[in-house]
Formats: C-alpha cells, sequence, structure tokens
C-alpha cells in the first residue's frame, strides 16, 4: 500500500515494482476507482470537489462507493492477487485505519512515499494538471499520524531507486 | 454484464448508462484489468497475445489475475456497490459459465451487445486503434451459446438508444 | 477541410481517411492547436470558455494564436503537405472567409460534417465528455451560410462510409 | 528548441515554460507530428521504425511530412507566435543543421536536455512505456556535434528548475 499526495509519484514507483519484482503484481488506486465512478458522484456538491487551494471534500456517496472498491480489492488478494495499491490518505491515520479494517488478515507492507511540497508543486505543472496546488496542500496532511513499515522520498530518489527500497521489503 | 466484441460499443453504453440510471453504478471492465496488469502478462508468450487475424489468446498467468480481478469485482457488489461490467467472451458460453461462478448469488442482467463485423471493423479504424482485425474476428465467437436477458445492437441504434433498452430492464 | 459541431465525427471520418487515401495525409484539428495553447489562454476570463449552454467564446489572445497556427498550417500544405483539417466554425461563414483567406491559393475540398443534434449530445454522454452541452449547441451555428464542395452526416452513416464519400472527391 | 532523448525530459519543461513565461507561447513537438501522421508511415518498413536496441529508422515519406510540417511550425513564428517546440536530433548536428535551415530568420534559442542515460532508462519504465530501451540508446547520439545557447541536466534538476534557467535567456 502507497500513501502519498497528488504528484508525490506513486504511479511511477508502482509501474517500476511491476517491472522489477519477479512475480506478477496488479495495480491498482484511487485513480482507477475515480475513472470507474458516475460522473455524478465526481460533480462538487453530490461528489467529490477540489477547493481552490487544492483540499478535496468527498460525500457520503462517494465513501460508499470507495469503501466498496476497498472490499473488492482486498477479495482481488484474498483470491491469490498480489495487488500493488496506491491511495491518498486525505484523512491521515483515520484513512489508515479504514484500509486496515477492509484490509485484515492480508499481509501489507505500509509504503510512505513522500515528496517535498515545493517539488511536487513543480511536477503538477510539468505534468499539466488542470488543477494546481494540490499537489501542495495534500503533502503533509496525508501522512499524518499514519505508521508505515518503509518510507520513500522522490524528492532525490528516482521512482525506480524507490520500487528497489520497496522490493527489498517484499517477501 | 455486458458482452461483445472489440469495438461493438460496450464502453459508449456503460457510460450513457451511468448517466440515464438514476442511482450511482461503477464501470468495471476488461480494459481496467489489463490497465492494471503488469508489461509480462501482457507480452506474446508469457501473457496475451493478439494474432495477424485479430485472434485473442492468453496465458495461464492473465487467466489467474482475471479469475482473482472476477473474485474481487463480485465482492464490491456484495459490498453493496451497483456494477456494469463489460467483458470480452472470448471462449463464449465456457467464459460465462465462468463469469456465472464468481457472480453467484448476485442479481445480474445479462446483455449481449452485438454489431456487425463490416461496422465494427470501420469504428475501429476510426477510434485509430493500431491493431486492426480484432473487432471482425471477435464479433461471433463472443456469442456463441451465451444466453442472455437482454441483446441490443450497435449497428443501427445508438449507445444511449441501446442503454435505455437495458435501464428499462434495471430493478 | 472538414467542418463540424462537437461530437459531430470529424476525428473519426480523417482518420478512415488517412486509412483510405492511397498517399499519405497528415491529420491536423482545432483539439491540437488547443492541445498546444498554454493554460492561460484556456482559462475563462483570458481565454477559451464554455458557457452553460455549451456556447464558447475565445478571447483575443486564443484568436491571434489561432491566426498564426493556421498560417503554418496553410505553409505546411505549401510545403508539399496532405492534410486534413477539421475545425469547428463557430462564427459561420465568418469563420469560413477567416481559414479560406489563410489558405489562398491552395487546393480546398469544403467538406461540411453533420449530425443530428440529439444524436451528438447522445454521442457526447458516450464519449464521456465531461462538460455536456456543447455538442448539441454548436450543431446548427457552424454551418451557418458556409458554403461547401460536399456535406455528409454522420447521423446514420458511418465515418468509414463518410469518408469513402469525402475520397471520391479528392483528386 | 528543446533537443534531448526520448524521457529526457523536454515535455515536463515545455509544460513549466508556459506556465512561468509571461506571454502565451505555443507548445509542439515531435509527439505532435507522429500522432498527425497516417499509420502507414509508422509502420515498421513504410515508415518509422523501432528496433530491439531502441533505434528509431525512418522512412523518405516520413521525412518529407517532417520538412513539411517544420516548414508550417517556421511560418507559425514568422506570423507571430511564440513557439516552443521539442526534438530529438536523431541525427545529432545534421538534424540541427536541417531544422536551422527551417527556421531561417527567427530568433532560436538552442536548448541541450540532457539526462543520464540509467535515470532516463528508469523514468521510460516509471512511465510506463511499452518500448523501452529507446531512451538509453538515444541519450548520446542526440547531441552528436549539437551547438547550444543553453544546457540543462534533468538527472539531479526538477523541470521547473530547469525551465527557469531557459526562460532567463529568453528574451
Amino acid at each position: 500500500m502507497l500513501n502519498g499526495g497528488s504528484s508525490s509519484g506513486k504511479t511511477g514507483i508502482a509501474r517500476c515494482l511491476q517491472a522489477i519484482l519477479p512475480l506478477p503484481w496488479i495495480r491498482l488506486g484511487v485513480d482507477d476507482l475515480i475513472d470507474a465512478l458516475p460522473p455524478s458522484l465526481l460533480d462538487s456538491g453530490s461528489g467529490i470537489s477540489f477547493g481552490r487551494q487544492g483540499e478535496v471534500t468527498v460525500s457520503d456517496g462517494f465513501r460508499e462507493s470507495e469503501a466498496a472498491w476497498m472490499a473488492g480489492v482486498a477479495a482481488m488478494a484474498r483470491a491469490g492477487a498480489r495487488i500493488i495499491l496506491d491511495d491518498v490518505f486525505l484523512g491521515g491515520v483515520a484513512s489508515q485505519e479504514r484500509a486496515r479494517a477492509h484490509l485484515e488478515g492480508l499481509g501489507v507492507l505500509w509504503v510512505g512515499v513522500h515528496c517535498d511540497p515545493a517539488i511536487a508543486a513543480g511536477r503538477e505543472i510539468a505534468r499539466g494538471d488542470r488543477v494546481t496546488g494540490v499537489a501542495a496542500s495534500q503533502t503533509e496532511m496525508v501522512h499524518k499520524g499514519v505508521i508505515y513499515d518503509i518510507e520513500v522520498d522522490t524528492s532525490h530518489t528516482e521512482s525506480l531507486g524507490c520500487a528497489r527500497l520497496i522490493a527489498a521489503c517484499v517477501r
């Protein structure tokens, strides 16, 4: 489970993990959930909304879909799939507790993906994201109180280097 | 569950269903599974491969990941999510039986999405797909022996029209 | 030059033309211009903006970039490239006159791409466009006063069929 | 004009330049040309082809389209557009001379975008490119004999930092 703010580099690390781990791993994340949701759950008001400072708020409907989606991801793992999951713990440790409940009984490696807020903000511009400011606003709050098995920092280490550190911890 | 060949119009119908159904529905499909898999399971030899005539063959590793993924999708539904699933039943009725086993106990509306092979081949060109010939080759085989609750044909009916026919059957 | 509203099917026709015309043709369009512009020219106020009814308004800065871009496309053609250009003549015949001035001295086949507004609106939903309503609002205005060499209608003819009608007029 | 190998970071730098330069700049590059070409010019044999070691070879048809495209880009600049162009000088100094001929009479800032080959190869994996090995193979050859006004290295400097160095040289 990779947790980090937007533009912290989770997807790049996940792709590198798929490339270097000897067995096949499935890559899933919060972006896949968002792609799967109906427009009504992504509109402001009824769903998820992005504030002017980049802060993100989600509705009950979004939260319910997310819970069902996480239950499904856990079931994939129980059915034998090896899964690299990435998420943005907007609620910090409360989000981790929710995830932990879903993943009960499974072997989870909790990975914190850090990135200097100024660097993440620059990468957001370089990626051409239409809404800017999200990266910097999330940098700290997503890690608040969260307990990790390993932490990586993409500020000065490439995705592949971070992936190698993580892979060394994967049984 | 929408079953139909490549370029038959499943994704367009699924998006229209999300737009017209009164409650939120999650949209998932075989393309999401393929996006999630590591490159090694998509390479020829070790994973999925596309033949010169557009025929598709998949390895044991691919099949195992697919089974785990379907188990997870079923678990999402059991956890309360309403899911629009699209698939390409390459094995016809055998694929349906595999899917039926995963979805046991759930209310499933089986939808056949047909399209004239010449029309599907033309849409494949219009979409700019790099590998052509897949659409026409799959048109018939994916429906072989499959039993449906409702069948739509995108040859002469738009996605939204097909979605309305399907929505009328959704409780 | 293919002119038609959003979701009328211009891109699909253009791809089919590339596939069926015997010589290589380059495909360029207003979407490429928009991709090339800086975010500041796409923001409301300083650039292009999409109204609640789907109407589109553009700033002077956008207009200047568009003029330079069209001058360049004309230069590509004068340098020997065969070009399939698609555009949305928001100003109807005035837009055509602007385009005609840029393309002076070049052999141009003016193609009108029509689509029933209800059908275009449905295709907009099926494509998952985030801003809906644009397609229907543009259906009529983009053709106002415009003079064509050939007109096609994607309401009941596939992209490939429309492309065949157009290709027959290309020397 | 930004020249650098695949995955060296040209696009990210170009987006950052658009964001920090006070006037609007248009962003165009070799990827746009490739998007515009017909499939026949991208197939092996008749067009561009990617070898097993990542080397790229292009046909006469591709070269002709590229020349017309560059003539058009130069015309856009002569018509008043400010353009950030990115390219991969597969022929080193010979490519630069070809580009220089097209851009005659225009003010050009030649920018070399360097990246350590091992780092570029890692970024290629992190981006999920299907063909790997291109990045490393191009690292050196694209700069062979090329003369620059300014050179940046993305190995240890972020896109935004590189863009700031370049922007300081833009009149």
